[in-house]
Order: C-alpha cells, then sequence, then structure tokens
C-alpha cells in the first residue's frame, strides 16, 4: 500500500484547537450558584442544540427531543419537585453528613435563564433495533451523549449548565405532558454566568474528593493487574510523583468517593490564576506557562 | 451590584476555541472501517482518560472504571460475541432490510490498537446516594458522559473510537471477569485512523438519514408549539430556507430515523474539501471561508 493508506490522518486540530476541546471538558461545571439574570441568545442556544443533535446514537436513532421551558409558573412547580424529592432523599444520607448535604445547593431552576428537558423516545427506531436488541437501554446513552455534548458546547459559549437528578420523574413527565414512551433523562438549568468554579462544587464543599485515576485503570479483565506505562503518563499528567499502591478486590482497591469526612473547606477568591484551575495547576500553569498542554490539566 | 458582580464572566475561549470544541463534536464519528494498525502512545491515551475522569457525576461519584484490552486472544474472543449477537439480533431487523444489515461492518475490536471497556461500579457511593435515590441509573448515566468525553478528546487527537454495542452483557461480564456489581457500559474499539468518514456511515449507507433539529424542539411541554424564533435559528445554522412544518402527536411529528427504503449511496471519494464536512458544508465553506463558525456546520 501507498503511505498515504496507512499513515494516520491528518485531522485539523492543531496544539491549539486540542487544548480548547480539553479546556472545554476540565473546566465544564455543574452549575447551581452563578447563574446571572441575563436571558441567553437564541442563536447561541441553536449552537448548543445543533451540537446536542450531533452526539453518537445507537442504529443513529437519534431518539433525543428538547423541551424548552421558560415559563416562570411552571419552574417553579418543577421547583417544588425537586424540593419534595430532597426531603425524601435526605433520610437515606448517611446522618452525619445530613447537615451538609442541606446546605448544599443542588439546583438553579428558577434563576438560570431557561431550562431545558432532553428526553429519549423509546420507539423512534421500532421495528429495526440495530445495536439495541441485547442493550435496549443503548438509545437512553445515546441521549446523555447528546446531553453532554450539549454541556461542553456551552461552556465553551461561556453558558453554564446544571443538571438536577433529585426530582421524581414521574411527577416531571406528568408536569411536562411527557408520554409513557418518552424518558426524561436530564432536566437542565442553563444560562449565563457569573463565574464557572474553580473546582466541582461537592469538592470545594468536602463532600467527595477527586479518584485517582491511575487506580480506576485495569488490564486485561476487571482488576487486573498491568498498565504500569500507561499508568505512570497518567500519574505525570496528574503531577503525582509515584502511582499509588493498588490492591484487588475491587472494593479494596479505590476507596468510595464518599464519605469524606473532611470539615468544608472555604471556597477560594475569584482571581483570574484560580479562575477555571485549581491551586495546584494554577502553580503549574505558571511554571509552564499558560496553553501548553499539562499545564491546563486539572488535578 | 457592581457590574462585574453581574457580567457574564470571560471565560477564555475565543471564537477558534469555540470552533474547536464544536468541530471535535461535528467530525467525531463511530469508527468501525478505518482503523490503522500503528499502536497508540501511553502518553495519548493517558490523555484520553483524563478527559473521561473529568466527566460529570452524580453526588461526584466517579463511578467508572476503564479496562485497557490489548490481548489478541481476548479480543478474537469478544469479536465472536459480536459475532453470535448479530446473528441473534439479525432476525429482529425487518426484513426488506436484513441484507443491508449484513453488509454493514459493525465494529472493530481486533484490527484497533486496543480496546477498552468502561465500567460502571453502581456499589461506589453505597450510603450516600446524593442525586440517586430517585433515580438510580443517574451512575450510569455518569459513566455515559466518561465515554462521551473520551471519544472527543480522541476526535481531537485524530484517534477514532467505535462503540460495540452488539454483544451479550453477560457473557462479556464473564470474559472480563467483571463482577455483579460493576456495569459495563461501553466497549470502544480505539486506534489511529486512516480518515475520519464526512458522514455516519449509517447514513451514507442508507440506514438512516440526519432528523430535521428543529422539529425535535417543543415548548414547555413535550409537543408544545412554540419557540419560532429558535428554530429559525436553527434552520439558519443548517442552512435550510424553511423551519419544516411540525405536527403532533409526536409519532407524526418526527418521521422516524428508521426505516429509510433510499438504496445505499456510494461513498463519496476521500479529498480535502469533503474530509470531515458533507458536500452541503464544503460548499457552504467555500462560500464563507474556512473557520467561521457557519461553515463547519453539518447539514
Amino acid at each position: 500500500m501507498p503511505d498515504a493508506m496507512t499513515a494516520p490522518v491528518s485531522d485539523g486540530f492543531d496544539q491549539m484547537a486540542r487544548d480548547a476541546v480539553y479546556r472545554a471538558m476540565f473546566t465544564r461545571r455543574d452549575v447551581r450558584s452563578h447563574f446571572l439574570p441575563a436571558p441567553l441568545d437564541d442563536e447561541v442556544l441553536a449552537r448548543l442544540l445543533l451540537a446536542a443533535h450531533h452526539a453518537p446514537s445507537v442504529g443513529f436513532m437519534q431518539p433525543w427531543n428538547f423541551i424548552v421551558i421558560r415559563d416562570a409558573a411552571r419552574r417553579e412547580k418543577v421547583r417544588d419537585l425537586f424540593l419534595a424529592a430532597r426531603e425524601q432523599e435526605l433520610p437515606e444520607i448517611e446522618e452525619e453528613r445530613q447537615a451538609l448535604y442541606r446546605k448544599l445547593k443542588l439546583e438553579g431552576i428558577c434563576e438560570s435563564a431557561l431550562n431545558i428537558c432532553i428526553t429519549c423516545d423509546r420507539q423512534r427506531s421500532k421495528g429495526s433495533p440495530l445495536g439495541r436488541w441485547h442493550n435496549p437501554e443503548m438509545d437512553l446513552y445515546s441521549t446523555v451523549c447528546a446531553v453532554q455534548n450539549f454541556w461542553l458546547a456551552a461552556r465553551a459559549e461561556g453558558v453554564g449548565v446544571g443538571w438536577v437528578s433529585i426530582i421524581e420523574a414521574q411527577a416531571l413527565k406528568s408536569l411536562l405532558s411527557i408520554p409513557d414512551h418518552v424518558t426524561p433523562i436530564a432536566y437542565l438549568c442553563v444560562g449565563r454566568v457569573s463565574e464557572f468554579a474553580p473546582k466541582p462544587d461537592l469538592e470545594t464543599h468536602g463532600w467527595g474528593r477527586r479518584l485517582p485515576l491511575p487506580e480506576l485503570i485495569m488490564s486485561e479483565t476487571f482488576c487486573g493487574q498491568g498498565e504500569a506505562s500507561l499508568k505512570s503518563a497518567v500519574a505525570r499528567l496528574n503531577a503525582v510523583d509515584t502511582v499509588q499502591a493498588t490492591a484487588c478486590p475491587a472494593d479494596q482497591r479505590v476507596a468510595p468517593a464518599v464519605p469524606q469526612r473532611e470539615p468544608p473547606k472555604e471556597e477560594s477568591a475569584l482571581s483570574l490564576s484560580s479562575l477555571n484551575f485549581d491551586d495546584a495547576s494554577a502553580s503549574l500553569m505558571s511554571q509552564a506557562g499558560s496553553g501548553t498542554w499539562p499545564a491546563m490539566v486539572l488535578k
């Protein structure tokens, strides 16, 4: 074969373009607290929806719909559903964490510019379930990919998105007249924001911590040891000196993300150097210069 | 409040950075046919995994693990599972589409550089199900967000990814020693590619077509009429002159993605102008100049 047939494709992403894609991922936040009253232009929202619409879908099914909710009275009703669900969920949380749970702000339904409910039509490919006969949930997963595209595009547009999952699905379906064969996947609060927090809120408030990625990597089988070189490469990205020791079985291998007993930390003041990056990364940035890849990696 | 408190945040994404994020989404493909035998550097794979690890997760649960599968014999066994599952799925496909189904290449398990199985540990936040008491499937959805981050980062790195969903999950769990409390979410073929096809394979081969996005947008409730301005903005992005008429109920509103009775089209030859863009977009590009936003929108 000529070289042109076997050489990797020249794909049009230079270093800056790659960095932009990673930056959207590393600085995306689940926004609850920082929505502004500013409206969101239809031109911007159209781009976000087009991004969602270009998600992968099983059998090219494109099972999604987008319900845009602007009406204040309806949003108050959705918020009531959230408040009721939160009261139901609270007793299920470990007792010593319930006070912290109560303090967390977990939605921005009424103060965001608008809400969007992204749904999955389970019947859209009836008769030709390519890729779904063994795994019928694949259409739900396709719709989640659309949510993530929407979220990342929003980050690149400076638009905040928060996913409200503390809500009773059947009550939401009634409120939005969603028929039986359609599943609501994500209820999103969407709008302009005053800031994107440097870390996830739940990390800032001590609810959880970022797990060490090398411990989440396995070789060949679940809990399979190996991939030392890959884990070292990951550790270098994380600016961690050594790969942390791992041990199977799985429940010993990965410390649970929760519970964390540490007291809530103070949120760091917003500054140019901390915006979008945590302290370690900001420090790395000043060492390495901004814009180079490892400099933008969150710890 | 001072203006600085209410003005939208300056978020560090200029036009080129935003374009890069959209380009990753619009040119991402579910790759089956174009894998090269070239290995994938651990440094690149580490970045893709870090991108996945920065997906949103319910209650900051980070329920994912990444099983890296390189062994040729194991991959052949996975491919056998795919072949068996395809034979089981075939009779479920409408009879007049079965010949086309047989012709479609639906996996690149053995010819890609490596495979990755991304799993969801359902027990990782046991005791503190923040955001999951009403919707326990949220951890599965979080893991799908990790898959989509991985996929988009791969596109920006020039790495192809294909998601194999035609496989019996329990058989895959046995083969990879995945315990009961862990759910395999995505089995991915990953590697360098000779090209990213200008359109999804299933569109090229006439299995389905891209649905008109304006018809997927609803106002306030499911099937709610409205959002004319937003739909017009979407239609302009799509270079469609008029918003297509819509009619409820839902099964009349959106033509099913399948079946399509059109004969398979010939795949267009790879050229600089068609790479990553369909013909309409390539034409738009030459009119509008490359790099401006609407020029890169796929129809």
